[in-house]
């Protein structure tokens, strides 16, 4: 039993009474203790307030001292004035403060807010000769990507990861309420779906595995699709989807490839048609863009104005211009005979569609995995495939009817086979690369700017 | 360039213009096709429409035949009437089926709505020799445990799916509105976190492999937690949290061991106070319990009922008798002292407090991590760790404080260091394990009926 003579009971008073917000719960803790998008709504003017936060930059002048303080809660900085007798030679560019005063309407014209310092007290110092990030400076992507630990302190980084955050909820949102069941599908995994040659293998430690040849007592590998276990679950659900990280071993240096990537991924069970697909696929990008766009409103205006220029005027077009004809529809098996669209055939037909998402449906037959349905159609012989090519990125989703005739699935899987045995139903369903969406909306050349820690070949930092 | 002649645009009409739902899409298609939880509703009494489903059973009588069809919508049946002129052989427990007729209002006490059948069409036959699941048999975990591509076909399971779908929901939402930006923290990682010894490692194919020994050029595993990476974000976040996969190479077979599993951590900045990471803990299992309770009231009910009885009443108990003084407090170094708590002790007072969540806080220095930050208390030699048990499943929750003081941490690991040169901020942070979570408010026993794919030793099935 217990080790115990003695057992002191604390009973403890309400820690945090339900529905309160942890920010206003924090407030009223430490008297009125705001973060900076908080304090920058100007709804506590005249209040004494406390922030925290990371010095953006100092002016030091005669009368006063000018602190940008950023606490991540938004791009926005907050101006601090201090008396100059409230310097500290600690406060440099990248130190963390705590600053307590009060909030005064700012006479100057960039922001409505400023807080009057009666506090200033350095929590972390930061040597700004050490740091990698010059203060007013503009890095570029590839320099900041080089410290994984540290480009969340750039604007530009941690606009994306706001973005990204976002894009992710608008995402679990959009399926919620068109009453998608969400799956967490498997990361390791005995089945290597398409048979795709690039996978990694998942073993434990060698030193811990002598004499004992598996863990698992059969291979096992990191996923490369959700596909097959949420195929799975379209014999009991009428819609399943699932968001997480899936894997490639690609030896690639391309900005095109990670070895780790999110992949949100959807199966719809009773259909029998790709414009049911092709529907999901364009609410789901709309929905999603929508939201971001109305949520995350100067993060992406940080891209569209300084990563790349002129792009919101196309996330516009896209959005608006065609919101009755989202998208034209080509179909594949004209385009292409016996040979696969490349990237650049791909991007070529976007921009001859006038820049915008184009659908390619009913692929040759022998292009597209074994599950996609066959049209069983003459002369062509299609597959009832379809992917979203989308501007500058290419390829965004990719799906298809899935083939639930077992004298059609016979002379192929017998692994696959068996999730046909009973009650089998027509089903469809594609995949969206998440990080190829966020290229797509923001106009980032390479997919390594967003997420949060890349992993490439002969690169997993941290 | 493209290797096309032709291209041939169809220009796309509207596929579904933005905000309706995609139920109500399908409905208009193919005039009034209804998910079974609409249908249940009785908004559509007196309609012609069209369901799809799987047979739960099938009833024949002389002058009508019953069927009951569920579709993972939600739990309940809809019951089908119609003609024995309808009836099919291949009409069998389990089978895919499509039925269209009316909506009446049902004289049976047991349902409100039945649908009177004028077609019936069956999709996907079922050979119910074959299945291995009889109609209107409760099978045991354990035995539905044995297919894991069938399981979902079981009320239980099914009823489990829709509740992990809305848990991950409610867990995203609740962070979302306090404030914390969502991070994907990295599956493949080149750190160890805690040194702890079964990990994963990731490797190419030794056949893709010869002569190559590292894909990353470094060794990489499968994460055990997300902390060191969501440490790094709390530099530029006030608070930031992940929800995803973590992964053991535990050798064990228990009960309560998966070798991949999910896990909520979160990390909040400049907080200098185990009351900040209780509070969050505290409100992330209410917020979320109660939206569980609200949204899967009948499926929750079903594990009440059948699986735990007398569980629905502990569970409101932590809710709601507690609402005030949530949990108690123990002083861990009154408790212990030289060795951990093991799972009896954790039940053990559990049941002491009354059977309600406990706060075990302030474990002796040696017994927790490097990182966790030292309490510099006399006698006893402290650090600010927590643990949140609860009843039956024991440890739910384990947080600190960081040790962010840069001469305590000198004397340790050099790794850690880097992450906190530069402008370090007083944080902390805690994990949940979401399988633990379900089993606490479900009461399900064993760890691996809570999951869609469970992964343990000897054990990686699809």
């Amino acid at each position: 039993m217990l080790p115990i003579r003695v057992i002191t009971y604390l009973t403890q008073r309400s820690l945090l009474s339900h529905g309160l917000s942890l920010s206003r719960y924090y407030c009223q803790k430490a008297c009125r203790k705001l973060r900076i998008c908080e304090a920058l709504s100007g709804q506590q003017i005249g209040e004494n307030v406390k922030i925290q936060g990371w010095v953006r930059s100092v002016r030091s002048q005669k009368k006063a001292i000018f602190l940008d303080i950023n606490d991540g809660s938004t791009l926005k900085n907050l101006q601090v004035v201090a008396h100059p007798e409230l310097n500290d030679k600690r406060l440099t560019f990248g130190s963390a403060v705590e600053i307590s005063g009060s909030l005064e309407k700012s006479l100057h014209e960039k922001q409505n807010v400023e807080l009057q310092a009666k506090q200033v007290q350095v929590i972390g110092e930061c040597n700004p000769l050490d740091f990698p990030f010059k203060v007013k400076e503009r890095h570029g992507l590839e320099y900041i990507r080089q410290f994984p630990h540290l480009r969340c302190r750039t604007n530009t980084f941690s606009s994306l990861l706001r973005i990204r955050s976002e894009a992710t909820s608008a995402i679990h949102t959009f399926f919620k309420e068109n009453g998608f069941v969400n799956i967490h599908t498997p990361i390791i995994t005995s089945n290597d779906c398409e048979g795709a040659g690039e996978i990694f293998h998942v073993e434990v430690n060698k030193k811990l595995d002598e004499g004992n040849s598996n863990f698992f007592s059969v291979p096992a590998f990191l996923t490369v699709s959700g596909q097959l276990h949420l195929e799975v679950m379209t014999g009991a659900f009428p819609c399943v989807y699932t968001f997480g990280p899936t894997f490639r071993a690609e030896n690639s240096q391309s900005r095109r490839h990670l070895a780790e990537f999110y992949m949100v991924e959807a199966e719809i069970s009773f259909t029998q048609s790709l414009e049911d697909l092709m529907s999901v696929m364009e609410n789901l990008f709309k929905t999603t863009t929508e939201q971001i766009l109305a949520q995350c409103q100067q993060d992406v205006e940080l891209f569209h104005k300084y990563i790349a220029p002129g792009h919101r005027v196309r996330t516009i077009d896209v959005l608006n211009c065609n919101s009755n004809n989202f998208a034209f529809k080509v179909e594949a098996s004209i385009l292409i005979w016996g040979s696969d669209l490349q990237t650049e055939h791909e991007k070529y037909l976007v921009k001859h569609c006038g820049n915008i998402p184009v659908f390619v449906i009913n692929y040759p037959y022998e292009l597209k995995p074994f599950y996609a349905r066959d049209n069983s159609d003459q002369p062509q012989h299609t597959v009832a495939a379809v992917d979203l090519l989308v501007p500058e990125v290419g390829e965004l989703c990719g799906g298809s009817l899935r083939e639930e005739r077992m004298e059609l699935l016979k002379a192929r899987l017998a692994r696959y086979l068996e999730l046909r045995q009973f009650g089998s139903v027509p089903h469809g369903g594609f995949g969206m690369g998440f990080e190829r969406y966020l290229q797509c909306i923001l106009g980032v050349q390479n997919i390594k700017d967003v997420i949060p820690f890349p992993r490439f070949s002969h690169s997993c930092l941290l």
